[in-house]
């Protein structure tokens, strides 16, 4: 019997995205999720549309969606790119911006899907090793001789670079690509798409999945230079015209809009995760300065997987990866006060 | 300066997806989208929904909507993938079942999405004639050495191969993967949905934008073997873990479920078409006899462009292709009877 699967569909190792198990309901801590519903204005203007009308193609443009998204950061919509989810963006940008063979640049600990599309697309990753407390050095990224994909506030640490050292690096690989990837960045950082102007080697992407409340709906976008955003078209619409539906169009262009609902469940979520810290690193964590949605802990006396799996147990979902320097250490969406009242709970049990 | 893009994204000419102008109110007969709009059921489920979820990413598995397929189709869930559309299960084929430099089968004129896709994975593309009438002779397609792509019915031209042609093709290429792309099987075809339990070598992909009247929502389906299926899956999880947002599932879910709905809107396309047939052979166009929700015509004496570019100052989108061999034809999307009357009382003004 003949194979039929291509090579890589039979070597490659997926990513694993984070269990969303229907068994029974448990605190969600372990998919970086908004703890907090998205605006009301998404299901005002969802069920307020003309549901006859999905019966035709949306816009594969999107462009009322960058319409709104141009608002909201002051810049052009055609220096905007919509995916589906930012993970599309990042696969999209590995076919637009590298050569089979190319070299590919990233710390050894960030989002492993960089890892995945290394392999499905035959790139030569090169993996950077993050100082020991998992802070990246930057001069590690100068003058590289390849394109660099950065995760700010890096994935899984929270930690996060600053806007002059994101310069930093754009500005000593003028000849390369530098995608940052902001799933994160309304948490606590700064977004470099004010840089995007004046380096046209910047890409920057970011999600509707985490700060916007809709990870439920798939929605990413990417902001740069025209000439980089022509490269993602170029590709996209020879891999799937049209993947964003009509209704996640219309929640996209209403979160975007509702800046004061934003504000405000970004300030809890930063409020809560605060406090947290404080509480965690009083019961023996080690706890790295996240400036994301999510802590990353170790505890100096229990290991993480036992945690991670007591935690389960007791029906509160953490993620935990096997993988190499960080098998110690458990990753912790932070959700609302009471959830988070309850995991402390049960971390003070798990720990005696 | 630096280049940035991949040669890819320099070179690639991509596929180019029909209208969807916004400047005016057309009768849109140019993208094969239904005529009439999803089963209430649709606009139902999803105003009910519960949208605090949203903030929740989607089941990535999509089991919900499989096991509503399974249902209808009387198949196991494992046999099922589910899609952002049938272009994104045709992507992933291309690069699950394809290796570099592979040679792959489809005739001269069908979907040119197929060719975009060739180039983008860097395969051999050869492309079989069709015969002068546009029928496929399914010799041409018996013991090749790679796999073979065909949609049946075959688009632009509408015209079906039978339920016993497809088993000759597969059971004559046992070693080599058969796609059967089936956008318009339901318009008149047989579906080979069937064979795929005796054909390990044969997939079988459907999408919800047409017989469904979901083209909005992105939603597509293969049907095949279980190692197929994997296959499929391994390079989705390599690629975008979640492309199928939470309320596209549950649109998904009631299309299947009201079959009485999708009966009756598919038979009301069937008998308009039908009627359309014979008027337009008696105004003097060839008329190959689609089985799909189009029309591909030529007339005798009018060049097709003049006629596309005259209906659409009259207010009346059809496709029209500027290819060789096709390029005297247009494919025009059949209706509503009211707007295939006015379509054809404006081709008969223009072919005066």
């Amino acid at each position: 019997m003949s194979d039929f699967l291509s090579n890589k569909a039979k070597s490659i190792e997926p990513y694993t995205p984070g269990e969303q198990p229907k068994d029974k309901k448990y605190i969600k801590l372990n998919t970086n999720e908004s703890p907090y519903p998205p605006s009301n204005a998404v299901k005002k203007i969802i069920t307020e549309s003309n549901f006859d009308d999905l019966r035709l193609y949306p816009d594969p443009n999107v462009s009322d969606l960058k319409k709104e998204i141009s608002k909201f950061y002051n810049i052009n919509e055609k220096n905007i790119f919509i995916g589906n989810g930012s993970d599309e963006i990042l696969a999209f940008s590995f076919m637009a911006f590298f050569n089979k063979g190319d070299k590919i640049y990233y710390p050894n600990i960030t989002y492993s899907f960089y890892s995945v599309y290394s392999k499905l697309f035959d790139l030569k990753e090169v993996q950077i090793p993050l100082k020991d407390d998992f802070t990246i050095d930057i001069n590690d990224y100068k003058n590289l001789n390849s394109g660099i994909f950065i995760a700010n506030p890096n994935a899984p640490t929270g930690l996060l670079l600053s806007l002059s050292q994101i310069e930093e690096i754009a500005s000593t690989n003028k000849n390369h690509i530098i995608v940052i990837d902001e799933a994160y960045i309304d948490f606590g950082g700064e977004s470099a798409y004010k840089l995007t102007e004046k380096y046209n080697n910047l890409l920057v992407i970011q999600t509707f999945s985490k700060s916007r409340a809709l990870a439920g709906m798939r929605l990413g976008f990417a902001i740069g230079n025209e000439y980089l955003i022509q490269g993602l078209k170029n590709i996209k619409y020879s891999f799937n015209s049209y993947t964003i539906n009509r209704l996640s169009i219309l929640a996209g262009i209403e979160a975007m809009k509702d800046k004061a609902y934003f504000e405000e469940s970004v300030n809890k979520v930063i409020n809560t995760r605060e406090k947290t810290k404080v509480i965690l690193k009083e019961l023996g964590f080690i706890v790295p300065d996240s400036k994301s949605n999510f802590l990353f802990i170790s505890h100096k006396n229990k290991f993480a997987e036992d945690i991670y799996i007591k935690l389960r147990e007791e029906g509160i979902l953490v993620r935990y990866f096997k993988t190499r320097l960080i098998d110690n250490y458990i990753r912790v969406t932070i959700g609302t006060d009471e959830e988070m009242n309850i995991f402390i709970e049960k971390i003070k049990e798990i720990i005696k």
